[in-house]
């Protein structure tokens, strides 16, 4: 199932530097444990008696449980920290606390952190791997993960697809990790988004088209990423406001008609219904929403089996 | 032990629609786990590999600390859940947030909720089973089937047992399930309360007596459950006052004499001693109040037991 | 490896009435979970199937994590329980609830608490284990016992060394447990903080040497204890500022300098670098602090080990 060559790094970062034939056996392994989450019983002894710890500095229902569940099916202990009632209360620094965490002998670290370059900067000073669940606007690269899974499932490919991303792309670490994934993969990306959220080095950057309206983004698309808009902290300057956002940007049954008929509508969730999409397309068939979260633990348990040191580790996958 | 005919619910909602062939079932069950309690080894392999995720949006130390220690003694794994800290945070519908955590195939949902019928809600939208852990004042039938079964294990019985149940009739959702779970079992029931803790349909809808005072309600009770006082809660307008409640309705040695001399006293805690009892009658031998407790984490075994597919669960049980 | 006539106190509450071999018995069960924590499955047996509740009443990462990590390695389940979102807020007393926890039936308590007094007054009043985790400025037995083995394991002897502590010794809870501990063992140990800090009884009560200026307790010390300056507790009354306290009682490399070449540095945690002690000295090879960490888990395993009912218990330490 494993190339015999194929080498891993200590942490999972961004998606920077993992070529195709990682993502290949990283979506691969996914793949089997989405089978396990079918079971009966959904739990394997894979990683019986290790101890992963989660180290959460932002909400985050999603991403904190469906790793907590990834964990606990792989027969793993979980540790979950929060920064309220921890020594971060304290005065403490993210490293200060890192180092005591990984001085009770974890086997792995996964961290969400609200500044860009967290999770690189403790993966550089820690022994134990740590995986980053989400760094500021920078990376999170298990969504994208997911993402990229969600969509082969049905599609059977990534390489050739339209990819429609919607939204807030240039503050979005999700739609950041999937332009990486998905040009790696060779998929063809176009973006759309209020000038004031996208960069002009997009298209340069990732190699993908730009648009300002959203509609030669969906034409023909396969695939359709729409991006949550996070009214809880919008100022109000980036765009006049939901109702407007919602009329252009948002995904109606009329928007949809433009892609291809079988495209698939992703999420990271939650939906803003009303806003990013109508509750149509929410729950339409063609959504992809819900499978999405049945994937993200299908896939950080493939993400831990293959960091975290364990007798059924390929051995060419150790570094 | 059990009816060959005995079909179940997929949620345990309220204690509605359950007969008393099934009432007994769960006391039944919930005496053999109760047994297992006052083992050296406490736990079970009966829900070994299940999820079970505790879903609480009011606080509750004794309703969650007893699930999730039911749960673990069966040794299924668990995921604790609050609003804060939670998307719910983020604006996520009650339904959303369901529908999410559902995607990652749990076995079991344990909701304690603000809203009256958000567990009904839940469970007629979910696949899997739905255990209401209260919903405002609407039901906390888990509580009310560990009254039964603390009633049952020392008398032997419930039909024909005179209860008394005195404090906040109408805004309790302990009261509203004792009265149906009592009555099903065939006990007459009298309740008491100030004028403005009751309501006037309770003797037609649930066949009770109704009195002000509750001295008529004691006279010769075999049993008396007395309410909470939510102090926290009071605005001040349903009764004049901590001290004039207990002088009035607060069980003290005097009026636990007017009942039966081996007269049970239950509450579902925490007590406000000195309001709804005094210290001497919280501590006295008739006080079933920790007794409660351990009887608690008893009956919510049985009932995960009966509703999450296991492979001892007898086969007539399944829907 | 234990003395066949060395009985325990159900409870772990400060370090008064143990025996130097009573401790010697910590030391040496610590010393073989220590050893546990660098294979490559962290986890025994042990407990497996027994309840272990946390309760705290005060934040604390270190403590908490230290104490659930070492549950779990010991194969113990785990419940946590915080003051917040627990019935203490609804005006629950500390023994309601502890009582409530206790019907339970968990197989030990770990509480801390910041009144002085709380462990012993649950220990005297429930059934289970109680473990002292830092009671206001009385004790933290388990935080002295992790310094004593800390030192012990490369010094080989506690006895006849020279141990500085340095800081406020009035308010710590961690050098009121250490000067115990260390006196018990055959230390010889010198204090030293700013008046305000002192208290003119320590001399006599636990036969230390007292100095305001710490060159003279630093002089030949064999080990230095630096205590945390609760930065966010001081209401400047103590000292006249983290700057001028730094100058005078922090140690830099100059005053290590006055210390044994081999002194070994330890600080409970979390350390405000420039302040206890400089960063040069806080990431020096002579710096024991996350070793500590890794020690706590082990010591709190051993801990548990010795008064949790378990089949691997010496039948000498039953009492």
């Amino acid at each position: 199932m494993f190339s015999e060559n194929l080498t891993w790094p200590k942490d999972l970062i961004d998606l920077r530097g993992l070529s195709v034939a990682h993502l290949m056996a990283i979506l691969d392994a996914a793949e089997s444990f989405r089978e396990v989450s079918e079971r009966e019983i959904k739990k394997v002894p894979t990683l019986r008696g290790k101890l992963v710890v989660l180290f959460f500095h932002e909400n985050s229902t999603r991403t904190r449980l469906s790793f907590e569940v990834a964990a606990k099916r792989l027969s793993a202990d979980t540790l979950s920290l929060s920064s309220s009632g921890s020594s971060m209360a304290k005065g403490e620094t993210l490293l200060d606390t890192a180092k005591n965490i990984e001085a009770m002998a974890p086997d792995a670290l996964v961290i969400r952190h609200s500044a860009a370059g967290a999770a690189s900067f403790l993966g550089q000073r820690l022994r134990c791997p740590v995986l980053n669940a989400g760094d500021g606007a920078h990376a999170h690269p298990t969504q994208a993960r997911l993402d990229l899974f969600s969509i082969r499932r049905p599609k059977g490919r990534i390489e050739g697809l339209k990819v429609a991303i919607i939204g807030d792309i240039a503050h979005s670490r999700v739609a950041r990790s999937n332009l990486i994934g998905l040009g790696t993969l060779g998929a063809r990306v176009a973006v759309a988004g209020p000038p004031s959220m996208l960069v002009r080095s997009l298209s340069e950057e990732y190699g993908v088209e730009v648009y300002h309206r959203p509609e030669p983004a969906l034409e023909g698309a396969d695939v359709i990423i729409m991006l949550r808009i996070q009214l809880e902290r919008q100022s109000g300057q980036l765009f006049p406001g939901a109702r407007e956002y919602a009329r252009v940007y948002g995904l109606s049954q009329a928007k949809l008609a433009l892609a291809q008929p079988d495209a698939l509508v992703l999420h990271p969730g939650p939906v803003n219904q009303g806003v990013e999409m109508t509750p149509e397309v929410y729950h339409s068939p063609q959504s992809l929403i819900l499978d999405q979260v049945t994937n993200g633990v299908a896939v950080r348990m493939a993400l831990l089996y293959l960091l975290v040191d364990n007798p059924e580790r390929p051995k060419s996958l150790v570094v």
